[in-house]
């Protein structure tokens, strides 16, 4: 059995094999399990990186039947059963597990990438982390050499649960975290805009659940702009319902497309690049191969599942229910999404969460900020993980700091210099005194 | 008073004149304050970086008389009393406080710096993690495609501190954290070599400490090699003792040289870049500008007091007291070094520490290890620092797991793949099966 990628649907499959009689091989191009959800705490200096990602070959030390490779499939034999490497290696498979995810997909405009990153990876993180930190630092000395900075805004493009957690902790730094932390500027006057060409925000959720979040977010501060569509991105600045908004960081969490190894299939892809699967997550004619998690396109009660952990981790454990049947010449049972709710943060102490299960309900506010906080220290891996992310949040919700305030790396923005010596626009700051 | 550099002359300087009625600038390059001793710890993913680094705002955030500025100095003219700054911003001062440090030198072959990097930044730090759990997981997959990994060679050049707690902690992380994470390979064979031009590791401390070093490092596996200059290094092999030894990772622990900033003063230097300075820690004929921390060559009792951090944190609050007789009209009392001794950890458990205050004596094994864990939990900066480097410690020491071995950042070795494609040389591994 060959795993590739070890997110939430690989481990979990690696995982629940671990007990069959089967050698299982999990790549992955990184050495770490991430823990997706908290990703963007690390963005706003909550959490560090080691606190959400874990060793894959520690997690699975245990498991003799199985072997870790820190590399990156980059072909697929389907009729020969053989996936090629990035390294050359060639690894041979009775079964195939495709679980290689989704990255950020800029709709065909590639250059935006640099000046707006997305949020998927640990080193993703770290840059947003980076230049949202390095945008007041800029500020300040700014204000020292010149007398002014230009505005402090910061764009968010797309208004999904990654959007809009994004969108409240970056308002959450700039209002609480840092107020008293600088002599020249005054954090608390930047701006957050968070810009969705659809005319809501959660889409996914029910309409009164994003008028909920609509309102938290207003609350914080946070300018939301829906039915407003980005038509150009570029240093310093960003495009949108005919106008150009001045922006210090821009940040991408508007869409993203399947991995490209499901086209190395062969098997028929939605528009997004994901594989096509029917309920045993099984591409047309290749009853050895299963897709799992982001990658996969399974269409359940006439919708799609989405591309989120909890699909992706029932996948991951279904698969290997699906070889165990296999190995006791049993049919393979059919797989069903269980949909316990979705939930997503606003900010500090405050969320919404549409609950499908132990219970159906609606909550929000500080009831659904609690519940996602017990949720998300219950599925992070290893007692470690918990411990020092529960203590991390104690520490940062009741001290008002931020553990993991660095900056690592160059120290340009894109747009910066130039608007600088541009000269003070309309929307730039006077020094505060 | 403008104090250029955040680093423990930096800070304590500017604590210290918390409490006087003068206006203080810290000008820092990064925004953070590292705790440097425990940087190696960082490297080999005991600590996060968060834990031993703090933003130098946060730290300072309730001293009103303190502005911080994440920016360089670049020029400064003591005539006009000015000093300027990357980003044009020019700053007046009263008091002058250069505490910039040290970097490495390559004495003159600046070529080797990308093949063999040093340890004195966070950034630092992350390339040697990178670079250490790197090796092993390119070995682990190249035993898969070609049956056999070129030799897992460790080589650090320089045995001071630095480099024995570097080379003992690359030992325990391969004998003892990673020997059942791997199915092809075995980290326990991997060889740790730590090359010096001198008679003996830590020439710093008595001969007997460093024979108990060397006994230590012996005990791990550590390979010493003293009286052994390097010639050449290239990559992936270090030229030493007119042999050439293949090396996966080269580090850089063998010299120092000041920061660049003392020649602006256009005072006399030492041959490394210091600033020699009398027992006010002034320059010859500038008695408003103080040279703390390494980048001062301050002689005692004709020896010259080390760059470490004591004596910086010394001259850090020591300035405060000369600027603090200066407002009253009274003599600047002079400086004088307060050496409560050094110490060294040689991997998990074992440490050398010649204790002078507040006893005197030499302590080596366990004893040593335990004081040398109690100063430093004592020193770090802030409540959740000494809590969260705590808690990494029981668990790293109880559990044998490192909480962080991240890989971030690209996926190449200098020298590795040129080391496969001209195929197994003696040296090479074959697979452990």
């Amino acid at each position: 059995m060959v795993i590739v990628g070890g997110g939430f649907a690989g481990l979990h499959a690696a995982k629940a094999l671990a007990e069959l009689p089967v050698d299982v091989t999990v790549v992955d191009r990184s050495n770490h399990h991430t823990f997706q959800p908290l990703l963007y705490q690390v963005a706003l200096a909550v959490l560090s990186p080691a606190n959400i990602a874990q060793p894959i070959r520690s997690i699975l030390r245990k498991h003799a039947n199985t072997q870790v490779l820190m590399d990156e499939g980059v072909g697929i034999d389907v009729a020969a059963r053989r996936v090629r490497l990035r390294s050359g290696a060639v690894l041979e498979y009775d079964y195939l597990a495709l679980a290689t995810g989704a990255t950020h997909s800029y709709f065909g405009n590639d250059a935006w990438a640099p000046l707006a990153p997305g949020l998927k990876t640990i080193e993703d993180a770290i840059e947003i982390r980076r230049r949202v930190l390095l945008a007041f630092e800029l500020a300040e000395r700014q204000v020292v050499e010149r007398g002014w900075h230009p505005p402090l805004n910061f764009v968010v493009v797309g208004a999904g649960p990654t959007g809009v957690e994004l969108a409240g902790a970056i308002s959450d730094i700039a209002q609480l975290y840092m107020r008293h932390d600088f002599r020249h500027i005054d954090p608390t006057k930047s701006r957050v805009l968070l810009l969705d060409g659809g005319p809501r925000v959660l889409a996914a959720y029910p309409p009164d659940l994003s008028a909920k979040a609509e309102a938290a977010l207003a609350r914080l501060g946070v300018e939301v702009y829906t039915n407003t569509q980005v038509t150009g991105i570029g240093p310093g600045w960003v495009e949108a319902g005919g106008k150009r908004i001045d922006a210090a960081v821009t940040l991408w969490a508007a869409g993203v497309q399947a991995s490209p190894l499901g086209k190395l299939l062969g098997a028929p892809l939605d528009r997004r690049g994901c594989v096509i699967v029917d309920e045993w997550l099984n591409p047309p004619g290749l009853p050895e191969v299963f897709v799992l998690g982001d990658l996969a396109h399974l269409e359940q009660d006439s919708r799609q599942v989405p591309g989120v952990a909890q699909p992706a981790m029932q996948m991951g454990d279904h698969v290997a229910k699906m070889v165990a049947a296999d190995l006791a010449h049993r049919p393979r049972p059919a797989f069903r999404f269980f949909d316990k709710g979705d939930m997503a943060t606003i900010g500090r102490m405050d969320a919404v969460a549409n609950v499908k299960w132990p219970f159906k309900g609606r909550l929000s506010g500080f009831p659904a900020w609690m519940t996602w906080l017990v949720v998300h220290i219950f599925f992070l891996i290893g007692f470690r993980s918990r411990a020092s992310v529960f203590a991390s949040w104690i520490w940062t919700y009741f001290t008002f700091t931020r553990g993991a305030r660095l900056i690592t790396g160059d120290q340009s923005l894109p747009g910066w210099q130039e608007h600088v010596d541009s000269g003070p626009a309309a929307g730039s700051t006077k020094a505060a005194d």
